[in-house]
């Protein structure tokens, strides 16, 4: 299986092209589709991660990176310090598309940077294309470096249950908490995932499952409401998911519906995971209470995929993400290690040697 | 507002025509479509009780005994013993339609007995008949009592959060938990509901709001990921549902999704309340372990409303209950009073005066 296993683990949901175009998958039409949208706008890109064509913390910050390569191909300007308004523009809207998952903030910071000193508009585009890539390029191998310290701590034989979607689609490559459970399922020592749906946008049901079943790995789809009598039953020894912001103190935000499968994962006793890049640590936020969380429209609740559920005046709340407290959490699994209780200290310390493994 | 309101409380979802035919509306269709079902014919009853045409577990015990009633009538045999085998055999079909709501086997039973010592048939088909409509009218006067009790528990001036439907759709009319909410909201206790959408079959989205839009009760829809985020941001003071099977023990059936709430409950520190007539207690079985668990279609999870979720060949576990233990439970709200720990000795305490009470 392992030729198969490796040319499947290469699925990249978005790439940089020689033409100097971005290609990425329409991920609102999967299942039924696999569609491609290639572009040299970047706001083609803003407007893809707005609409969730391209979602998940990590891949949107990849996406924005590349949005930033794109806008700098494309901005006109011999002169440097107009050159560096408009990019600058550029990055402003493309970091206003979604609010929650600071690898959006990160991956923009980064790249502006790079280019603070530099004083030759050519120089500053190879190398906002470059780090696009690079950016890329280092998140798929810190999902394989976080799947080796994180398929270590999974219980031998047992199954999982994992939220949303925090796979090869929700990242540059390989994915998070789908990417420790696919090392875990190389190991053996993961049987079997169960995929929550994730209303309202379904990312379980329509991304998660899709995965897992072109790795070969079983998986078996419940609502968001069965998750309690499956955990209730024994039958997953842990819960496995992927992060949009992980502050100082080990809180984290996550896909709506996190929260509460960390409350049932303490009350029966199974530890819950946290797998995510370092780039989705926030050390300028104390605690999850100032985690910005964005509200998005109704219209997500009261349909499913266009059809509506309920009567057409309903009023609905739609908050995309929660905060999960770090004193529900078992452990944080990053690239460069595992983190675990006290938070404050342990996730402070992945930082302490930055320069060196980041390399 | 009051007779207005009065008038709307009237709703029942299904009916005893005087021409000997039953009357249900086909909640698979709403909130979309308000369609009547009129028959004679006791296995359209069954049929409709195994589509969910009708559902709610006081609902289907009212719609099992109509179901009884059609048979008795239509039954065309002279002979005492083959009448009865021709009447156990219908009531058997009508028992097997779903597994979990007790109240089913209970009406069933009631009526079987009631005819127990008649030697004529024309008897036992008014008997039959009539104890069908009073098994009906026994369960909206039951509601209305619970409302009572229930209300005067709920928090002044808060806001509560309801699963699935357990309103006047699911009973013979009024309601159970939505019963006591709407007297929450007459009484001024309860300014606001929650409904939880409730997958896979959208009862909340589809049924609740409807019905509190039409009592003019304010109700914001939300999906079942973000039950642990209202509880957790403190939006609501309690949560009220109903039940399919309570038994000795306190141990609570009811829609999947419920034991979450109730463990979200508890971790914040509000009351989770039970609401349901004593035709949902079984003292049959000792404790929840024992409640047979209904599983139905996988094709209710990878599907909303016939429109495809998940890839074509998913897997999907699709349990429609599951079981919260009883010391998640303040109370359990019943027409004969409220209940609370100690269960065994609070619910079999309903039952002393049963002779009285139920007359």
């Amino acid at each position: 299986m392992g030729m198969m296993t490796e040319e499947r683990d290469e699925f990249r949901p978005i790439e940089w092209l020689t033409s100097g175009k971005v290609r990425f998958l329409d991920q609102t039409l999967l299942p039924a589709d696999e569609a491609w949208v290639e572009t040299d706008d970047y706001r083609v890109v803003a407007d893809a991660i707005r609409r969730l064509q391209v979602r998940g913390a990590p891949l949107i910050g990849i996406s924005a990176a590349y949005g930033l390569a794109l806008a700098a191909r494309s901005i006109d300007e011999a002169d440097v310090p107009a050159f560096r308004s408009r990019l600058r523009k550029a990055a402003e809207e493309l970091a206003a598309t979604r609010p929650t998952a600071i690898n959006l903030q990160w991956a923009i910071d980064r790249i502006l940077r790079l280019i603070e000193d530099m004083t030759e508009i050519g120089q500053m585009r190879d190398a906002i294309v470059a780090d696009a890539r690079r950016i890329h390029d280092e998140d798929v191998r810190a999902n394989r470096t976080m799947a080796e310290h994180g398929a270590a701590l999974l219980e031998k034989g047992g199954a999982a249950l994992t939220h949303c979607n925090a796979g090869a689609l929700a990242t540059g490559g390989y994915g998070t908490a789908l990417g420790v459970l696919r090392k875990g399922w190389e190991q053996g020592a993961v049987t079997q995932v169960y995929a929550t749906e994730t209303r309202p946008l379904l990312q379980g049901a329509r991304l998660t499952v899709w995965e897992l079943q072109r790795a070969g790995i079983p998986v078996t789809l419940i609502t968001d409401t069965a998750t309690g009598s499956v955990i209730k039953r024994g039958l997953v020894s842990e819960v496995v998911v992927g992060a949009d912001r992980i502050v100082a103190n080990g809180d984290v935000a996550n896909k709506i519906g996190t929260y509460q499968l960390a409350v049932l994962a303490r009350e029966h006793d199974i530890p819950f995971y946290i797998a995510a890049p370092t780039s989705t640590i926030d050390l300028s936020i104390a605690n999850g209470d100032a985690i910005p969380i964005e509200e998005r429209s109704p219209e997500e609740v009261t349909n499913v995929k266009g059809v509506a559920t309920a009567p057409s005046r309903t009023e609905a709340a739609n908050p995309a993400f929660d905060v999960t407290p770090a004193r529900y959490i078992a452990a944080i699994v990053t690239e460069r290690g595992v983190a675990r209780a006290p938070y404050e200290e342990s996730i402070s310390a992945l930082f302490q040697d930055k320069v060196e493994t980041r390399g």
